[in-house]
């Protein structure tokens, strides 16, 4: 069995499963402190013969190899997880492969093994939730460097009539700052899934998505965007990115028809966990 | 003997060499028309016996295996050159293997191979020149998806005392639009070359230049940055770049030390010549 974690800052959610995505058991783990957390994933996965194991993380994470805390979740906010190291734990546990990455991309991964990009060897998986994440495959490996990405705290430009001043704790209106689910509800009044009916918020909302897409597809040039999290549940967000994108992007590059380039993950809710068996799959593969 | 073609936009650069970078002859030839242009280019590997030949074009150029026009340069401006088959030219006069990327994808393999990010798997060059543009190489292998990256036309927030309408016929205000050769030389007056005892440009330029490291660092993550191309000549615009990159990032993500994050090219002009040389180099190995 290959094992899977997606390790998030509500829920970790764990699978056993194999390298063709089919997933046998589940389980759902509140996320509070890591020795109650990891002790009931640790019970879960004692239940199988687990032959590698895939961890696919909430961050910041440390996933430079020669790194002395490879494995870590480094400077989170939430501090009983700060300087964490979840992939040593796991190693200890069952003395298999691990392999590890972020949340994102872990999900992009997901999406291009499985579903929505399936096959093809590059894509871009966003997340608008509580935060704004986004995870990348570039010629069919996990997009990292120096570190993983942060793709949710780049610069956008302010809507001329929006004077909401931004919630993110470093840049005030960074994209995240002004476009993930807090900030909707921050600059409204309500939450997002209360404002279904107000136009003008998901244009607006749009019109930051977009500038993001335009950022990322000229650095990036993905062949395939996939838009999940919460606030992705609003189908007039996707009618707002295809209505603002052409704006920015003013005939620059050319990119296929928006409605099946800029689409909702394919494996609704399951991207990370099932990115999380490859990375499981992975990593058996490279040892 | 590996053949490699540095392709601009005033010059060909076309060189001999081998697989460590040595370069045993090399000839530059002004871009006219591609009848008289290739028909010198093809002249001078003739007197040597090619195995293979490496390619690093200016665009925007179609380096999709899959797509018809793969190998030709497409909608260029330069109206001569516009859908002009190059790989096919080369093919048909040599009938070796031929690689083919972007000029600054294959500047990012050379300095990644044998310059300022030496023994890196990850790096991105970028030029400020004539205009903006940047490649990288993302785990070994040049940045492509859908296509490759078109870095220099990201969206900058304004300097609040810029009034410069920015000179993009796409996008006016972009990045290259505020920060290319032409932009400085249009809001102030003068070329840039004069203009280097005037504080307040390189600030503005450094102004401009941070934000779009802080995008392409957020995005891509790359190990090592490199500024070439003609403004990288004045030393100040490291220096502003270096003052407000901070200030942008906010210590949301942790750098290296700046001033060996950031640096100029350590082959000078020669990281795309070298870079097409590994070109020829992998589509040699790739055959
Ligand atoms: N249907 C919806 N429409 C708009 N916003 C929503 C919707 N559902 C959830 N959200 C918002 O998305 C955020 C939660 O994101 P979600 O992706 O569900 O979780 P997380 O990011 O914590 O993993 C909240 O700010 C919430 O208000
Ligand atoms: N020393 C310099 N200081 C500032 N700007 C310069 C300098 N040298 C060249 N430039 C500017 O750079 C641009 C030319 O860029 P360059 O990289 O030399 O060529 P290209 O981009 O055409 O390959 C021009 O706009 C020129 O004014
Ligand atoms: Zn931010
Ligand atoms: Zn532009």
């Amino acid at each position: 069995m290959l094992a899977a974690i997606e390790a998030g800052g509500t829920k970790f959610v764990c699978a056993v499963g194999d390298e063709t995505g089919r997933i046998v058991d589940r389980i759902k783990i509140p996320t509070t402190i890591p020795e109650e957390t990891m002790t009931e994933v640790i019970k879960f996965f004692k239940k199988y013969t687990v032959k590698s194991i895939g961890i696919g993380s909430f961050g910041p994470i440390d996933i430079n190899e020669d790194s002395p805390a490879y494995g870590h979740i480094t400077s989170t906010p939430k501090l009983a997880w700060k300087d964490y190291p979840i992939v040593e734990t796991m190693k200890k546990a069952f003395g298999v492969p691990v392999g590890f990455n972020t949340d994102v991309n872990a999900a992009a991964l997901g999406e291009a093994t499985f579903g929505a990009a399936k096959g093809l060897d590059s894509c871009l998986y966003i997340t608008v939730g509580t935060g704004i994440g986004a995870g990348a495959i570039v010629q069919g490996q996990l997009l990292q460097g120096l570190s993983h990405p942060e793709m949710g705290h780049i610069l956008v430009r302010r809507h001329p009539n929006d004077s909401y001043e931004g919630n993110c704790p470093y840049h005030g209106d960074c994209l995240e700052g002004m476009a993930a689910g807090p900030a909707i509800e921050n600059r409204w009044g309500l939450k997002g899934a209360e404002l279904s009916e107000r136009e003008e918020v998901w244009d607006l909302e749009g019109y930051y998505l977009a500038q993001a897409i335009m950022q990322y597809s000229l650095i990036l040039s993905p062949k395939k965007i996939i838009l999940g999290g919460g606030v992705s549940n609003q189908k007039q967000v996707f009618e707002a990115i295809h209505k603002y994108l052409p704006e920015f992007i003013q005939n620059y590059i050319s990119l296929p028809e928006l409605s099946s380039y800029i689409v909702k993950p394919g494996l609704g809710d399951d991207s990370g966990i099932s990115g999380a068996l490859m990375l499981a799959s992975r990593a058996l593969e490279n040892n």
